[in-house]
């Protein structure tokens, strides 16, 4: 992303923006003799958020990048040792360090489900274990605003959507956020990095202060339509709307692009403004909307005579659920120290918070009809496949080579069709259960009991 | 901040963290010959997060560097003029851009209520709208989490605090969060850049995924202890939580620093686990709690025998308020385009969002012992002073130039001076309204009806 960019076109090192144990964990490991271990270890949600029926993929390409930009220069191993984190032979290690393994993971725009490998990173445990906060940080706020964004693009249907949250979140989770809503099926952004960055569609046309600006109304209408063309969406709220309207159309004599309205009664502004508009022959001005919209807002403007909606604060902080509470779980490891040990299957039990060791496999059961039916994951061994699933876990990473790249396009329009192939009960507001279950399958295919499985409803 | 320092030493340019509109209306505004209007922006919020009784002022520094780093590089600029953002002669105004205005705000680990004029910015309308975006962010996402913060810290009283929420947030967010918690009250944080950026302690010792990398926990625990010394805190609850401490008490002769428990019913283990503690003769092993925790956790664990709360997801998210609402908005502006014209104070009268116009002043009603009593706002003079209150204002920028500068420390010593002088009911965890009532007053001195006036209650 350019905004982190270097002159080399690199971004700089990620390697600090992780927690302190899980350098302290490599250390002691490194004195136990067990760092090199081979390791598997699974991103997972235990659940979705409260009610939702389904979570949304994202940061996939940004997690890559950031994994192969985690390597320590001087500045970050002269700090850890300072501090006294590592020692001189872990600052050693960790001066050649750049991840070897091999990474699996759900593709950018899929759904996912209580229990879905989202991500499946192999290698030895000190590799692994220290990409922990970098993935899980990039994943719970990405999937969180992309989960959120397919619930309110979902209930716009053809209205199209536009991010404008920026400033309501942190300064760089905003270019994040645009992303994750943008592969979700929002057609623009309001932010400029992630345009440059990431070549989103980037719109915008004027605040209240632009207005304010001007001793009145009609010349900052004016100055805008000089500027930006009569195509363009005029802020109408100001003062008076239907003046605004009136003035607006006049002196784009009734070309006028689009008004937006910012507050008030929307679904009743809306009409009078739309009736206003038609009476005054503009009938071919769209009504935006912007003011706190989320997705039950946008579901009950639905039969308001609206053209789209600018959505910000619930958008940018998941609305409602601000995280996904993704773990990055170990699930298996070498029996042994021994070259080419087998890897066996480990699992911690806390109470409440017990995890099923093993390595995973994933593919979403379709029936012929090509509805999707049930999250299906095998424990050790790839679930079998009755001839119209689909297998959810790609190669992201292989030998330490990322091997997955494609272009934003082809995620958002691979949400679009997953989200489709969903049981009509996912794009339901209501809370409820997930709208797949999620099953797990042991090595012979049996099923079993499972910690994901969907409470009866 | 280190991280996103470039070799030169200064920050990366922050110019493209703003919003399309922002260009497009000082272009407009160009055209209008109203872009060089002297004018007063204010960054405030209309009301506290629902409940709340007070407001944490974090990431005054941090949005003085971005403002200090918001120059348009050639790159942003080609960009700009590639989209059709800007034209020529904005691009050429944008190439010398450098904020020269002046700046007051509160400062940071100070408390605020609704209305309070966190942030006063004067300049032209040019180089003053374009900064809007990126100081709302900032703000938003800083004082959202320094809010909780200091909700937690006021539970937790003599127990250390300790921000371990990096992978619940976006991974640059989380080295914001970091620092905010820290103003507020927390001890240390996990995330390793914010050690380095901003001096802040880091801690950190092992997951579950150590123990079960291990053959045994014994091992694992041995591995621990020689690499970390006694005083570390071993993570107990990957198997038998009895079983755990009797091994670490055993392996460290008595001496062990810490176990940490992060699953279960979090009182009652703790009172087991202490009470098992002393019987076998660490009397002086503390004991750690992490498991989504929050406020409301922490004070409901005020009877248990617990030295010290890790607390992460609601932290980073703001418990249940992610983002505070800061709107940043025109407040007066030159009269004319004459020189030296007159500020006139303007404002929009949009339904339910209307402003109050005019540039503020502020300062904190303080009563004879020393107690917080209102916020008071003065409308185009500052309001009288009646000998123990306290200008809340101070100048941040002058002419472009940076004129706060303050250790970290300071901002953490004033927010806990600051917390205890408001009223008792501010450390009320039930909803409520805040804690201070905000009173306008006009030039006269007159009290207005204020849209932010307490609700009686």
């Amino acid at each position: 992303m350019t905004l982190l960019t270097s002159p080399s076109g690199a971004l700089p090192s990620t390697a600090l923006l992780t927690d302190h144990y899980e350098l302290t964990m490599v250390r002691a490991a490194m004195r136990s003799k067990t760092a090199g271990r081979a390791s598997v270890f699974e991103l997972f949600a235990r659940r979705l958020p409260e009610g939702r029926r389904y979570g949304v993929v994202a940061g996939v390409a940004r997690a890559l990048e950031a994994i192969q930009a985690f390597r320590f220069d001087e500045s970050a191993l002269n700090f850890l040792l300072e501090e006294n984190v590592i020692d001189t032979d872990l600052a050693d290690w960790l001066s050649r360090y750049k991840f070897r393994g091999d990474v699996w993971g759900y593709p950018e725009g899929e759904v996912y489900f209580p229990g879905s490998p989202l991500l499946v990173v192999e290698g030895s445990f000190a590799e692994a274990v220290l990409l922990e906060t970098l993935l899980l940080s990039i994943y719970n706020y990405d999937c969180a605003v992309a989960s959120a964004a397919s619930r309110m693009t979902a209930m716009a249907g053809d209205r199209p959507c536009i991010e404008m949250g920026s400033r309501r979140t942190n300064e760089y989770a905003a270019v994040s956020a645009a992303r994750a809503a943008y592969l979700a099926g929002f057609q623009a952004t309001s932010n400029l990095e992630a345009g440059r960055s990431y070549g989103i569609p980037t719109t915008g046309t004027a605040a209240h202060s632009f207005t304010l600006l001007h001793d009145t109304e009609e010349e900052a209408f004016k100055a805008q339509l000089k500027t930006l063309g009569k195509s363009t969406t005029l802020l109408v709220d100001t003062y008076d709307i239907e003046e605004a309207v009136r003035t607006g159309v006049r002196l784009s004599k009734g070309k006028l692009g689009a008004i937006r309205l910012d507050s008030g009664d929307l679904a009743e502004l809306a009409t009078q403004v739309r009736a206003l508009l038609d009476s005054l022959g503009a009938t071919k001005t769209k009504i935006i909307v912007t003011s706190d919209l989320d997705e039950y807002q946008i579901a009950a403007l639905r039969s308001a005579p609206v053209d789209g909606y600018g959505v910000g604060t619930s958008l940018v902080t998941g609305s409602g659920a601000p995280t996904c509470g993704f773990i990055y779980k170990l699930v298996a490891r070498a029996e042994s120290d021994a070259k080419d040990a087998p890897l066996i299957p480990v699992a911690k039990r806390s109470p409440e918070k017990a995890t099923v060791g093993g390595r995973k496999y994933a593919l979403r059961r379709l029936g012929p009809d090509g509805r999707a039916q049930a999250e299906v994951i095998g424990i050790g061994t790839p679930p079998v496949d009755d001839g119209n699933d689909r297998p959810l876990l790609v190669p992201l990473m292989s030998k330490g080579k990322v091997v997955y790249r494609e272009p934003l396009e082809a995620a958002r329009e691979r949400h679009q069709q997953v989200r489709a192939e969903l049981p009509l009960s996912a794009s339901k507001m209501s809370k409820g259960e997930p709208s797949l279950p999620t099953l797990l399958l042991d090595e012979a295919g049996r099923t079993l009991e499972s910690p994901y499985l969907r409470r009866p409803s």
